[in-house]
């Protein structure tokens, strides 16, 4: 179990490392023996790399993809896209890094567009017939000499079935990876026992997965874009009147005096007070949540600022500003302060995926900007740098907020991806697929054609990394619309009796590199049917969410070996064979797990204490369940684990009292 | 009106101008007036070309397009694919030519997967503000100077309405094309005064369109995959037994002793005697069409042979020729030669596009090839060389056949193109954007999902190109299946009825590069609303076709200013305002116009004399009546073309007998 890097020619300056936070893991330089195979050449094109692969062994990861799963005999190709309607590697947030079952995973340190084929079938290179073709050839030639009145066909067709079938699929299997442009790259060749241990020394190199602030993990409402200051304090309003869980309420582009593209002033129709509308949202326990984009209008103030630099092709009328640039972050970052000074506490950095496709909204791949980068470079970069600069306009707060786009080396960024798409399936297969990649995915709600519809789809987000309902374009809770508004607040309660868990889990994250939220195969890949599962997932250690996508009534389950409890019914599984689940959203716990149960709050206050009732899971004798603690919202944070048992009782620190213990099973 | 040849940089010697055939149009080398803004720059990239745009003008083109018409403001990847879902470039055949409604077409000769990015914004390329950016910060200078108490967002909003306002859009326009990998590329930049000269001198360069023998115009039915020898013959009985019209008859895979890769041995259990089957079928005035793709099994017995010039990658376990090498294309078409001398007449050769996302059954962009040749190269190139190798192998006899990629300059190829997709929309789409870029498009018919689907599906085949029905899955006719046989066998004999007008269409199309399936923007691109018409199009010179998409009852129709008559019921139309069409396919013709309609038969024989009626629409007083004939059906043929008027009657050639005038309006 060991990161290694490995240098193949001379890597480009422009790569993701450069601008990632300091790795959390050691890092070797020698060649590990699973590494020995790789092969490395050079052309006009770019460079490619070809890495040996177990005939049998799976693939996966690639970032956020919405389409696919297994990878193995796919082509990925690495391209930032706002429109991923095919399996095609084109997502929000795709990432150079896979992980395989055959106990290694290779991130690609390329800011490139880079293709990767999972599992082709190479000739050798030097043009000659391989091992099992001179075998049929010589086959044929006897054959042929024998003279047994078979047709030359027929004589291929008997070489084919006793000889080359037998040798098919188990010599030059390889993942090649082609990086354009670069004349060198370098990898990072993990090594592990199991995916889990991939992914989490991943997430380490990446600097370690982030630590949202408890409050972030609460429920996050977008507002109608419509919405003036007077609609925005009425929803705010009614959401508290109903008793709605939420911590933070977000604005969407009709804050903005312009856009597309942005000027980063407040409307002055819609928004004639801001300092005292912000203060009244904040007062009312909620944190706010502002969009943007960073493609810069003629109107706003940074304008003229960022002139120089700016990259040489305008999107929407609006200057790219080049991130990379110690400048064009101070500036654009400097003026964003004015909005956090205000009390805004997070933002959603839409846009910045870019898309080729639809109505050409986006810089050429080869724009240049001042930095010396190009725009294909920049693409994959984009969401990263953006964020980084509104980290710096944040401060030291930390925050849980949005962006349409992320990259390489991201665990650390408490930034959520969502999308414009809406398939959900898709969106479950996104929840499945994140973690693989040091991402957090966000399966938002928007409209819903029915109240069923809404709550599949409330189901999904409620054991998600962040809890976003998107209503954007909706000038009623989407629930009140559909007259359910009852069933949606207990289902949001469990997300916020889940908090503590949730929270631990992200701790977790943050130290060991331990996604919140993954693939079953990360955890139960000795198991061969883990290795299909597309469409259930682990909700940290102890729970398994299987959800019922949208216009189904029921589904098949299957749960690893050993037993397992319905969290809602308490009714107890068997692992390693399937059964029908018809009922809400199935979610199981593992048997033996001690789950801390919060009595639900609507919304986390730095003095918030939670009442925590332990579920005990069949036998909890020796069973631990681990909360973790903020000693505050900053960066300056420190944290504490408290280790409860089934003994514990009572006040256990500021943040949690045990309230009782429930035995199911 | 002229083809102007411009080199930039040092062009790569692997472009589609090198397998083209001669240009039958002058090319001159000077740089025309409307050429002269074009920059070129190169980078490690590859090369980029700055082409300027009036902010007003339209662009279409970039090949078989079949999810958008109008280009300006999208962004097109040449890139062939399989699998084009969306809206991106991505096609079985994308051709790197666009036209313009501003006088100008560009080909970019290259092989490489460019981007076209169709009328962006570009910054001044030095970095400094552009004389409009420089207006407003002036402006916003004096403002401040002036100190009215405004914000400096105030400021900003002012001044962009005054005066940046104005200003957009009417500035640094342009196409702007990167080429990967080339640090050099030569462009055809082509004159004229509309679309229809851009795009038939287009043609011209490419060496003329295509001249199928008159047999290639009439129907091609392609057979259930599974039948054996029995069962072809048992349709081919049918066929003619309920009098359905058919000159083609096609086998898919099933032939073969094995697929995927290819063996291209008959195979023995479906096909045991199969120089007297083919001869049952061609005695019945068949021609028969062959399925096959050119990955290479190894039971095949050019396998051994083709060894040495085949690619480095496998596909489906089968060999990838060289086709740039005679080697390949003689050892590849000496055995194809053996099926044509059993009396097979025409191909369809499949999977040549690729698709580098369902199942990965393709090389990698990165293969190397023995010519020196990479795989990104040989995809844009394959369709194209495949089918050039199987011409090798037809000899002097004529065909109309089928391919699924095709590329550049490839105008006088008689091969259409198919797709495994089935969106009628899309279909219709695929049709009207063919004919700008030199291809034929065949929306083909293969199940359909009630009546009324399959008889929409074949109104748009009548008038398409090739007229194609792919039963490769169905073991009945698909109109004995919904019980339609009569209205399907009326629709096919209105195919019939237009052959002479169709083939002569297509003698056009030989001498003078006119398509003889195009949009209407091509001939009426002076009227305004032509520009935006993506779903009707032209038949020949005379005839205006407005599908209704399957699922549709009916549709809105715009005309051309002038007169119009529907084919079908006579009725008069005036052009210039849109009207609504519910019955059958809706079909105009224009007025002064006498169409030569021939009595149908159900198949095209050496010997056919076609009995013809002159319909005269309107005033025929001076109207011409062209038909083309041909000698014989080899490349050696010569043409005549008969000048019919009014007062035409009897015998006019072997071909032509004139029996009637019939006088509409």
């Amino acid at each position: 179990m060991s990161v290694y890097k490995l240098r193949y020619g001379t890597p480009e300056e422009v790569v993701p490392s450069r601008f990632a936070p300091t790795p959390k893991c050691e890092i070797l330089e020698e060649v590990p023996e699973g590494a020995k195979g790789i092969t490395f050449t050079r052309s006009a094109r770019g460079c490619v790399l070809n890495i040996p692969l177990d005939p049998t062994a799976e693939v996966y990861g690639f970032g956020l993809q919405l389409k696919g799963f297994r990878q193995r005999g796919q082509k990925k190709m690495i391209r930032p896209n706002a429109d991923p309607l095919s399996n095609s590697g084109d997502s929000h947030a795709p990432v150079p890094f896979f992980v395989t079952t055959a106990g290694f995973g290779v991130y690609v340190d390329t800011a490139r567009y880079a293709s990767f084929y999972c599992g082709k079938e190479m000739r050798p290179a030097d043009g000659r017939p391989s091992s099992a073709e001179e075998d049929m050839i010589a086959q044929q030639k006897k054959a042929r000499e024998a003279g047994d009145g078979k047709s030359d066909g027929d004589l291929a067709i008997d070489v084919f079935s006793t000889l080359y079938e037998a040798k098919r699929g188990t010599e030059r299997n390889l993942v090649t990876v082609e990086i354009p442009v670069a004349q060198g790259v370098d990898i990072y060749f993990i090594t592990g026992k199991d995916i889990l241990s991939l992914v989490s020394q991943y997430n380490m190199l990446s600097g370690g997965g982030c630590m949202p602030p408890m409050w972030g993990l609460g429920v996050l409402y977008r507002c109608d874009m419509k919405f003036g200051a007077d609609e925005v304090l009425k929803m705010a309003r009614r959401i508290r009147e109903l008793q709605i869980p939420c911590d933070i309420l977000g604005l969407e582009p009709g804050w903005q005096s312009h856009t597309y593209s942005c000027s980063y002033l407040w409307d002055a129709g819609r928004f004639p007070h801001p300092e005292e509308t912000v203060k009244e949202i904040t007062d009312m326990g909620f944190h706010l949540n502002l969009w943007e984009h960073a493609f810069v209008h003629p109107t706003s103030p940074v304008y003229r600022d960022l002139l120089p630099y700016s990259g040489d092709w305008l999107v929407w009328e609006g200057l790219v500003p080049d991130f990379t640039l110690p400048e064009a972050r101070k500036i654009f970052a400097d003026y964003q302060k004015k909005l956090v000074a205000m009390g805004v506490s997070g933002f959603k950095l839409d846009e910045c995926d870019g898309s080729d496709f639809t109505g050409g909204w986006t810089f050429p791949n080869h724009a240049c900007f001042p930095s010396g980068m190009d725009g294909e470079q920049y693409h994959s970069l984009f969401g990263t740098l953006y964020l980084q600069t509104l980290l710096d306009a944040l401060g030291n707060e930390r925050t849980l907020s949005e962006v349409r786009n992320l990259g390489a080396l991201a665990a650390s960024y408490p930034f959520a991806l969502y999308s414009d798409l809406y398939g959900h399936r898709d969106f479950i297969t996104g929840v499945v697929n994140a973690g693989f990649s040091g991402l957090l995915w966000s399966p938002e709600v928007r409209h819903a054609t029915d109240k069923a519809d809404l709550l599949r789809r409330v189901q999904c987000v409620v054991f998600s990394a962040q809890a976003l309902i998107n209503a954007f374009y909706l000038s009623e809770m989407p629930w009140e619309m559909h007259g359910c508004t009852d069933e949606v607040r207990e289902l949001l309660r469990v997300r916020m009796a889940l908090l503590p868990y949730l929270f631990t889990a992200f701790y977790d994250y943050h130290t060991e590199g331990k996604p919140p939220v993954r693939a079953l195969v990360t955890d139960y890949g000795e198991e061969e049917f883990a290795r299909t599962v597309a469409d259930e997932y682990l909700f940290g250690d102890a729970m398994i969410v299987a959800p019922i996508p949208s216009g189904e009534e029921e589904r098949d389950v299957w749960l690893p070996a050993g037993v397992w409890y319905d969290f809602f019914t308490g009714e107890r599984y068997e692992g390693g064979i399937h059964h029908r689940a018809t009922e809400g959203i199935p979610v199981y716990v593992k048997e033996g797990t001690l789950l801390p149960l919060a009595e639900p709050v609507e919304f986390v206050r730095p003095d918030t204490r939670f009442d925590i009732t332990l579920r005990a899971y069949g036998d909890c004798e020796n069973a631990v369940a681990r909360l973790a603690e903020e000693s505050d919202t900053t960066y300056a944070a420190t944290y504490t684990v408290h280790r409860l048992t089934k003994d514990s009782e009572g006040d256990i620190s500021p943040r949690y009292r045990v309230v009782g213990i429930e035995k199911i099973g």
